[in-house]
């Protein structure tokens, strides 16, 4: 279920190592809590889906250094006067804190906390960039995904779009995120095998281009399979080819329109198709769709049944990024607690751990969410973060399926406000932040402020 | 080297599947020729500069289906009423053929192909997901690093973008193409390992946090790292941060601001340095930087001695995909030879196996590239494909090392017109197709109307 092979440690930024090997040096490992957040979400986005948590608790569970790890980083000139130990303890090193995240398929916002690890800061600390990199990159394709399917209106969608993916590898989480996100499957083999998502083909130009003639082709596609080939139609020329399937005497289960006209040709395909009896045949589009070319096919009266979308899934091309950061924000020092906050130009971090309150109207549908110390407690809110780890076991010893996870995030959408769901127009969720944890923000201040001034003086 | 722990052929598309099923009952596995080549180049780019091709070349001599492959896909619906002797020949199935590309560190365009595969059409086939998605990935990031750097004037840059990639297999990718656009190396320590690159690292806000005060947490990190502390100033405040380092008495090796006016506070801290005679402590910035941005600090006489540079790198953030695609020009058939094109709307492609042949002035710049027949001859032109692999065997034992490879990056890009690689204002290089592929072009629109018309008359 891992996203890459091995689960070594060294998939991390440099910084953590250093970082590291300072504390250990300095004999100093004191637990600390970090939460991976989202600052804000990008303009071009309303609500965030929340998917990659699997794959972060796998590595969480699994990382650790290889004995070739080890000898590669006392190799590095940055090393060379960090003692032995160091290196005895990383030979050793695995994952004995505590995870609280949000479950997979859960819509979120910005600044909420999606995990929170508390652990021993070396441990916590070298896990932060595969963190990150796995659960923003997921949660960004299924936030971009959640609004194709929307502007399908309840047509399939099929992720389409592993080879324009950043990478072979990108492409397989990518499927796994589209189809939580409400996605009828995936084109990519790899994920179905994996994740046990339907997968599902067509035939390429290439299949037409290669077989004496169209006619040629779509029959011996035909001929393998009976019930269930796809055929595809602008090889040359898409009415012409509709004309030869229906000489042919086939029954295709569909045909793919990939380029020309979209919302002309389907409509002239499907008269075509439906004179020759056969309706029961379904129009599939592709080509750089996205829900707002959908959208636009659909209200041109397309008669498209599926959709296969591709690079702008894959790469959420509009809002290719999240910004996605994780940050400490407590460290148990000898005093027992010490809320630790950041407040350099724009990027602010509220200090303590978090707990995210859901509030919902007597419909179900959200209503605003509070951001508050973790500990508070409000009488009708769902509180999000949920313990997923404990002393670096896991929990459940069963993950969640991928059916409840897409389950969960059918559930979760439907209650959105449909300002929120709709893929154009404004609307903004609303995210408090609780009295608590304002008033902690306001202690670190101080703290820090004091602290800044004593220590100014006493030098 | 591979991107991917395994080379599984279920790394694909399900249609390249059904289609070699197809091929397969049909008993029609010709030989065939296909192209991998990027259509045409977003607006914000006006070179490509070619990687990825080690990882694509990796893949096609180990990819292979494990019975485990085997069993899954034999479960598959689709695949139902497909006989045995289809998943008998997917389980000894090895790339056979061969494999001509463009070297890794070349400079190309739009049009011009990249990568050809000659092989037994099923294999040929399944390699397409995975040989676009590795190299239009590496490619569209070193072709962005590849600005970035040209922006710095010389100055360092450090890839730093794991953490926003998509995905941490991805970042990995994403250093090794920086790397060899020019970039001085990377903060991800596992591209380090896999692939010899320099890493590089500072510190980050939370060891200044988790530390009693910004003093002490300084004062930790130089006691470990003497020679090679870089501290980040912008926790709490970036010129009181300098004051400490400098009441401290420390002698960093590096400084690093990453937040606020980037330009006027590296002013004021290369002075609080200077006067404190720290005149060898490099200043570094990061924070949303990308080519535009660089320039502009530059412009504004900002006193930064290297940049660490993120998402915009590793996403390619403002032009995040490249329409790759990988298209059949050639078929061995009975007769010979058949050379296959498309026509479809907006998306011709030429027929036959091509070479790019490159022209220069006297001086070694770059004046224009002619595509070309495989085959033709033009004198005082550099040919840019290259073979690779002969009937399933690489033909070089040593691929290039890194260093070649940004040797002949370097030496590319300062052969490209300065116009080209300047990152602002037009630009476009000219690239022609010979008469002979013109040629080729007309006569295989011919056969195709041609065929069309005489296949429409006899049905």
């Amino acid at each position: 279920m891992s996203e890459h092979c091995n689960h070594s440690w060294l998939l991390t930024d440099l910084y953590e190592l250093t970082m590291s090997a300072a504390f250990f040096e300095n004999d100093c490992n004191p637990t600390a809590s970090f939460e991976l957040f989202v600052r804000s979400l990008p303009p071009e986005r309303k609500y965030l889906l929340v998917a990659g948590l699997e794959q972060a608790m796998d590595f969480i569970s699994n990382a650790r250094f290889t004995g070739a790890d080890i000898e590669f980083l006392r190799g590095l000139p940055v090393f060379h006067q960090v003692q032995p130990g160091f290196f005895e303890y990383l030979r050793d090193l695995r994952f004995t804190g505590d995870v609280w995240a949000v479950p997979e398929g859960t819509v979120a916002f910005g600044e909420e906390p999606l995990l929170r690890v508390t652990a021993p800061i070396i441990e916590a600390q070298l896990l932060e960039t595969y963190l990150i990199a796995t659960i923003t990159y997921q949660t960004m394709v299924a936030s971009k995904a959640a609004r194709i399917v929307y502007a399908a209106q309840g047509r399939e969608v099929v992720e389409f779009g592993t080879r324009r993916a950043h990478g072979p590898v990108a492409g397989t989480t990518a499927a796994r995120a589209a189809y939580i996100a409400g996605c009828a499957g995936t084109s990519n083999v790899e994920a179905g095998a994996r994740f046990g998502i339907p997968t599902f083909g067509t035939i390429a130009h290439s299949f037409v281009m290669a077989a004496p003639d169209e006619e040629e082709a779509f029959e011996r596609y035909s001929r393998v399979f009976p019930d269930s080939s796809v055929l595809l139609l602008d090889t040359y020329d898409t009415l012409a080819a509709v004309d030869k399937i229906v000489a042919a005497k086939l029954q295709p289960r569909g045909v793919r329109l990939d380029s020309g006209d979209l919302a002309e040709l389907s409509k002239q395909v499907r008269h075509k198709l439906d004179a020759a009896g056969l309706q029961q045949t379904k129009i599939l589009a592709s080509g750089d769709l996205d829900e707002y070319r959908i959208t636009e096919l659909l209200s041109q009266g397309a008669a498209i049944d599926g959709f296969g979308v591709g690079t702008s899934l894959t790469t959420s091309k509009d809002a290719p990024s999240l910004g996605g950061v994780y940050k400490i924000v407590e460290v148990k020092n000898q005093e027992g607690k010490s809320y630790v906050a950041k407040f350099s130009e724009n990027k602010m971090t509220y200090p303590g751990t978090k707990q995210v309150f859901r509030f919902s109207d007597r419909n179900g549908t959200f209503t605003h969410d509070l951001i508050a110390c973790a500990g508070e407690e409000y009488a009708n809110a769902d509180e999000l973060v949920e313990p997923m780890i404990n002393a670096g076991a896991r929990i459940s010893e069963q993950p969640p399926s991928m059916q409840e996870i897409r389950s969960r995030a059918r559930q979760q959408l439907e209650r959105l406000p449909s300002e929120l769901r709709a893929t154009t127009g404004g609307g903004k969720y609303e995210v408090q932040f609780s009295q608590e944890l304002q008033r902690l923000l306001q202690l670190a201040r101080d703290h820090a402020h004091a602290r800044e001034h004593s220590s100014l003086h006493s030098r």
